[in-house]
């Protein structure tokens, strides 16, 4: 009972901030842990402090008044309208607008981090976790719900298909970005039916490398990328943030070069140049080249060892030496992509972008470049170069004979192949491509769930030697146990925040880059095995779930933050297909026959035409991108009719507001029918008139005095140039 | 005197309208010209009648009262920024707003204008010229401005650059749309100069088919295109119409098809299925196909007749049949490409699109298919079929010697070439570029001249045919002159109104697609000769400068009417220098041996290597545009900040009306200073109140009751893991 009341209950709290100082000296620690309660109380919120583990305090973070949340949430609507992310303006009254649209609890947690990490200069504690002055606060996370995460993790593994009301529901709890990226999984799964269900019949009448398959699945792509942008915007209108991106936050860790008066806002800026800024960027080219270079020659050697060994060598130890490119693989590459991911996080820092949409941009790009290396590669290789120039290049290999000499019994074991002998292995790509798509979606799902808790076991032990360490540095003997203090109606609650506190933070792109380098899979070499679609739908039910149940138990419960689109992503998904049409009629050309060429032979592959296939698939995508961007921009949806609404009525008032000053002028007619003077009368009228005029114009002007006048006189006109017997004659 | 005083003065005119009878019967003409007065004054327009030519009325037209316009151009106004084309709110005093803003000409025109035209749903008087019950009128034009014309083209003639203000008093006077196709002419002349100077250099020292003048080219055309991108933008916030375009206009023609509520407005809206047009739109294909082939078999035929006579041929007659092709091309191509015009028009209007924005589009992009094919076949002709295949398909050319047959004096004459004895002409393809970017240059400029002239001359014959037809209809003898019954004073005048009412009507589309396919020149085929930008860069010159002659003497004053680009046109230069991209690249790969192939015979030109360099520019180009146009989009320019800092004002008022109210809490602190208790009387009180809280919840946030509170027991807990000898210990 009282077990379930600690899991049950969250005291209230909105936030835990986690303050350490085990490697901090004391007044040090408690003139930083004043300040941090002062900071806190100085915006508003109110506190409370209790023990943490080794060495640590948890600070609970409540809204001291429900007032003040109030205005800010208000605040931060009006700031979205101003901005043009929403299209309604709140009412003017701040309860009647929180009435008609209640605040949710994800906008409720942002606003209150938000409280606390925006500087002091937006209005916030400029508590910035890990930096400078707050050195010792360790982390500011909100708590899980415990309750609802379990009804949440049971609904969704009884259901096939997540609704809307589904996303929403995530939206409400953990954030736009967060919803954004089970929605998109949402809706690539939904999409996934169709190739899969395609692909299991090519794969049972065409067989593989059917240019039906391919053609069907770049389609696929691009109207699933088009729909995509489509739903985004849809989905933003639906959650009220659409163009939520233009709001620019500023990175903490921004550097200004100089202070200018903005010429826009008057006010000081700092600003970085961007022509500086610019230079810096072109560092990405060399990068890129580098990046290419070491991870294409780690693969490339790799792929040579393998060949060598698998097809070539036949001599002692080939048993075990079949594994020795795996060994390769799977030290030197995480070590490789682990340091170039560093540098790619310092060079973005280097590029030193002033928000941070900015730079995750920045960093999202280059991690996309080393993914997509390290992802495709392997099966680029093997079907581009291996394929088509493996009789050529196969021979060279022999330069890993001069490795195992040593080994070989006789020189027979080291036979060099002459091409003659050596013969491609045409099953090689298909196996590739289904240890990608199946294998290594596998172990990376098992990597996801294991990863994290060995990672979370090492921190454990971590804290624990510091603080051990910097007990043992003060008396000797271990550290009382937090839980020692805790009042007992508090204890099951409080061991609670402890082992979240120990959480991993959750980070959505992980998970996003998951999904895209999938849909690489799909979009670049799906025709080698149509049945990758397949493995992928049944991959991502299961994956969709798993998230969330890392999110709910593996994982701190994330900060809401706010989004209106996937970001980057969104750019890598179109690159993808785009390459994706010229990977495929590539594939197809070269394959069709078992990758032997037309003729049966890979030395038959005709270059001109091969490129004349790409040249032809890749234009036809382009054709195909733009007409199904066309129509599906013609589609309407709820979102956008509710933002056309909006709108509209906003205009609406403000017409009337605005307009009901200049009423329109009565129409200024004397009917033509009050004609009580002739014609000629009229003419001497106007030439007298003439006469009196003061100025030419003004005479002009005056001759016909109003519209009955110039009806009469115009009417005279017509009689005399049809004069009343024409009209008898054509009614001859 | 007189003379120069009926040139001098416009009366204070804003409009006249054309009433022309020459074919109705009287009373109906009466009752229509009864009716169109009614109409006028009806929307607070005041009129005069005069005699026009043959059987026609000339209604002047200006507005009864400023107020009365003032108020209209505000209510525009009003509507622009609730639309969001104007940044800045206009201030809600009529005559401030007006004052702070004066209205110039255009806008005059263009609102007096709007209230001839529209519907009388939207507030105008619903005059269609030529149109159902308004068939009698002819037109509506505006007068033009002498004085100012003679002094406009007279400063730009001696003046070799225009100004931004330049630009600005066209739009003042012109329009938006008119000073669009200046400011885009203008800007292209100024960029013309690179290419111009490089080519010139490339002519003198690197010859025809440089790869640096092919490269340097096509860098030129992305620059220039996103640069103007940028650029029209820029105008667009400086004229105030950024976004314009969005503000439809309802076409005239548009017939709906079922009438639905709309689900945003809530207002009955007329429309036609999407889905319906969109199949309609299908069209388009099997239309640019059958333009294709009916073009492409005239153009070949032509080209095959031209090179049979003049490289084939040797019989009697040569010298006068060697203008057959010319003969047939000059007759043959305006009757095929005005049908297919028509057809464009005709198919467009089947689309039946609602507004006019998405009707204009629609015919410019039917239309810019047939002037692809017209200006650019020709030589995709000579350079892609003539050259690499001359000597396969030349022999097959003797077909037409069978139609010769009968003028052969022998057998000889009609040798047919075997592929060895004929040579492909290497200069042709540099003599026909020649022509089109010289020759056809100045023809086409020349036309612009005369063509009017000529038509005009011809309408006027025909009218004065109609009128006297119907004056034969009524009495016999010709119709008085219509200056007879002038007032002298007005007699110049009059004449000069009568005569501009015969003018043109100035299309802009007309001299913008002239601009884009000059533009096609240079981006496809300007490696053949070096010299096309040189060239392109004199016609321009004059260009700009004959065309605001055109404008001002040739035709009508143009109706002002607004726009926020050159609309379609902007994709097609687009499209353009993409497939220059292409072009340029083959052109280069097969003609850099003076079109003989690497090894001097076209047969030796290699199929995989020519689409290996074609895929390779291709790809170079998307790289470079998408370079180009990221550097560019970085660029500020004073437009954009003027867009900012009116949003900015804009914003920090509402922020300062709609905030007032929830002005921030005070910050809830007592210091922590005023401490007069001590850490074991709080945790004592603390453990007091968890007996008589009413809830756990309660209870916990009790422990501490103020912020002082919370920073004394965390000290103390600090305190107690980190005892006083610690500290002493690290000092050590």
């Amino acid at each position: 009972m009282a077990k379930s009341q600690g899991i049950l209950t969250n005291m209230g709290v909105d936030y835990v901030i986690v303050f350490r100082f085990a490697t901090t000296d004391r007044p040090k620690a408690e003139q930083r842990f004043e300040n941090l309660i002062q900071a806190l109380a100085g915006v508003g919120l109110a506190t409370e402090v209790r023990n943490g583990d080794n060495h640590s305090l948890l600070v609970f973070v409540k809204v001291a008044s429900e007032e003040h949340i109030f205005g800010e949430v208000y605040r931060s609507r009006v700031k979205d309208w101003m901005y043009g992310v929403r299209a309604a303006a709140p009412s003017k009254e701040v309860r009647q607008s929180l009435d008609g649209e209640p605040m949710n609890e994800s906008e409720r947690l942002r606003i209150i981090h938000q409280l606390i990490t925006n500087p002091a200069s937006e209005g916030g504690a400029g508590i910035t976790p890990k930096k400078g002055q707050w050195e010792n606060v360790e982390s500011v996370f909100a708590l899980h719900d415990h309750v609802y995460n379990k009804a949440w993790i049971k609904k969704w593994s009884t259901q096939y298909l997540l609704t809307p009301e589904d996303l929403d529901e995530i939206r409400n709890r953990l954030g736009e970005k967060v919803a954004y990226y089970f929605a998109f999984t949402q809706a690539y799964f939904t999409f996934l039916t169709a190739p899969a269900a395609f692909g299991l019949g090519a794969w049972a009448l065409l067989g593989s490398f059917s240019p039906f398959y391919a053609i069907f699945a770049s389609i696929w792509c691009v109207v699933f990328v088009e729909y995509w942008k489509h739903q985004e915007t849809d989905l933003a209108v639906r959650w009220n943030v659409r163009g939520v991106s233009k709001i620019d936050t500023k990175r903490h860790d921004f550097a200004h070069e100089k202070v200018v008066t903005d010429p826009v806002t008057g006010e000081e800026e700092h600003i970085f140049p961007a022509t500086k800024r610019l230079q810096r960027q072109l560092l990405q080219v060399p990068f890129a080249l580098v990046a290419a270079l070491l991870l294409g020659a780690l693969i490339s050697t790799a792929f040579g060892i393998e060949i060598f060994i698998s097809e070539i060598y036949n001599g002692p130890f080939k048993s075990v030496l079949v594994f020795l490119p795996t060994v390769i693989l799977t030290t030197c590459m995480p070590i490789l992509s682990g340091a170039l991911t560093t540098l790619a996080t310092r060079l973005s820092d280097y590029e030193n972008h002033s928000t941070n949409a900015a730079h995750e941009k920045a960093v999202t790009q280059k991690i996309f470049v080393i993914n997509f290396i390290t992802s495709y590669l392997p099966i680029f290789l093997t079907a581009f170069v291996y394929v088509p120039f493996g009789t050529v290049l196969v021979p060279y290999l022999d330069v890993f004979s001069l490795t195992v000499r040593p080994f070989a019994e006789n020189e027979k074991q080291l036979k060099t192949p002459t091409s003659a002998k050596f013969s491609i292995n045409p099953s090689r790509l298909r196996k590739q491509v289904i240890y990608f798509t199946v294998t290594a979606q596998i172990v990376g799902f098992a990597m996801e769930v294991v990863v994290p808790y060995l990672k979370r076991q090492g921190f454990l032990k971590y804290r624990e030697m510091q603080s051990s360490r910097a007990h043992a540095a003060s008396a000797g003997g271990a550290p009382p146990p937090a839980s020692l203090t805790d009042e007992p109606e508090e204890k099951d609650f409080l061991a609670r925040v402890r082992s979240e506190a120990e959480l991993d933070i959750y980070d959505v792109t992980t998970d996003l880059r998951e999904m895209v380098l999938q849909f690489g899979y799909l979009a670049l070499f799906s025709v080698v095995w149509p049945l990758v679609p397949v493995s992928f739908l049944i991959n991502n039910w299961i994956e969709l779930r798993a998230d969330a149940v890392k999110i709910c138990v593996e994982m701190q419960r994330p900060t809401p933050s706010r989004a209106d689109t996937i970001g980057p992503w969104l750019d890598s998904l179109g690159f993808l297909s785009w390459v994706g049409s010229i990977t495929m009629s590539a594939l197809v050309y070269l394959f069709s026959n078992d990758g032997l060429g037309p003729d049966g032979n890979p030395s038959q592959i005709k270059g001109w035409a091969l490129l004349l296939s790409v040249f032809f698939s890749e234009h036809l995508y382009l054709v195909v991108r733009w007409a199904v961007a066309l129509a599906i921009s013609k589609i309407d949806s709820p979102g956008r009719q509710k933002e056309r609404r909006e709108r509209f009525a906003v205009r609406q008032q403000y017409f009337k507001e605005s307009l009901d000053q200049t009423s329109r002028l009565p129409p200024i007619s004397e009917k033509a029918e009050d004609l009580n003077f002739t014609r000629e009368k009229l003419e001497e009228d106007a030439r007298q008139s003439s006469l009196s005029g003061s100025s030419t114009e003004q005479r002009f002007w005056s001759r016909q005095r109003s519209a009955g006048e110039v009806a009469v006189v115009g009417k005279g006109m017509i009689e005399r140039a049809l004069p009343a017997s024409s009209e008898g004659k054509k009614e001859l």
